[in-house]
């Protein structure tokens, strides 16, 4: 692979994301929430813009949602922003992390913690001509997740942690399912935002 | 428009961003800077997880930059986060900005900011079916401005945010004017980070 806009050749997913905590303690919060999370599943490597984990679809949600979740129930403003992509033509890192079962390695800690958000996400299926169909759709089925409404090059989503990104998770599916070659999904999310009504 | 992932139906372009300051002070950081930004030649809107501005693409990049700039020249650790697109079928709102000149409103009070940041953005033209090959070409070009390093899902830019906002405007205005009908491009930058090496 010689560009520098790499990603996977087969189905494996990944997800580049960063997490903002508004506080002086920004460190502390972000460090403590990935001592939380279990990451044996997925590859994941930190630079100074963002962590990327790839991997089973499965453990990229599973993970990046429980690290968001570590960091958002500290009370402080948590900024999550992060880019999913699976089918992206390029290299092969992280491969051996296909073996892993589906055994979800997070779901038991985070599955009763409760943090309202709002988010937005867009989704951008690749290489293809019909691709706002394949967007009003899945729009459609999100409205099944959580409150669904209009804004600016995006969705905005209003609910629970556990309901978004359980929504999130079967848009993605869906999408790459349908026939999708190469899916890109951007999410931002917000919690504890002082401007939340 | 009866879908909620809108976007424009002219050549008006806009951009959904975030700016995240890592500080207790972060609404002070905030409001400060929005105060510090002529705003008067876009349409501007802010929610709960991100503010959007719409109009010429040279205000558009020229307001969001200035935005981070004096944000990010408190010290603090700051992140930037946006969406930038153009061309998507949509909605009008925001079009009488396009009788706006090309005088930039902000230019003159960031011209001598020195603020060096890392970088990751991507690329999407979509409806395409050679849109990796655009990708492509867009990232050379990229080289002429900045520092260019390989990156899962993105391409990781190290420079002056000057110099990274004008390379992000080149490749964004070149991707639209190859005949690219629907172009969206993420950018993540982040500024006084400690973990910059």
């Amino acid at each position: 692979m010689t560009s520098e806009q790499q990603c996977s050749g087969s189905r494996i997913a990944g997800c580049s994301f960063s997490i903002h905590p508004m506080s002086d303690n920004f460190i502390e919060i972000i460090t403590n929430a990935l001592e939380n999370v279990d990451t044996s599943k997925v590859w994941m490597q930190t630079d100074d813009v963002t962590t990327t984990v790839r991997g089973k679809m499965v453990h990229v949600f599973d993970v990046t949602k429980a690290i968001f979740l570590h960091a958002a129930k500290t009370g402080e403003h948590v900024a999550f922003q992060g880019t999913y992509s699976i089918g992206c033509p390029g290299d092969s890192d992280g491969d051996v992390y296909m073996a892993a079962d589906d055994k979800l390695q997070n779901a038991d800690t985070v599955k009763d913690m409760q943090q309202p958000v709002s988010a937005k996400f867009s989704l951008y299926p690749l290489g293809g001509g019909n691709y706002m169909d394949t967007i009003y759709e899945q729009i459609e089925a999100m409205k099944q997740q959580v409150t669904v409404q209009s804004s600016h090059y995006s969705t905005k989503l209003l609910g629970e942690t556990l309901a978004v990104f359980h929504g999130l998770e079967q848009v993605f599916r869906a999408t790459e399912e349908s026939g999708s070659s190469h899916t890109v999904m951007t999410v931002s999310i917000s919690a504890n935002s002082p401007s939340h009504t």
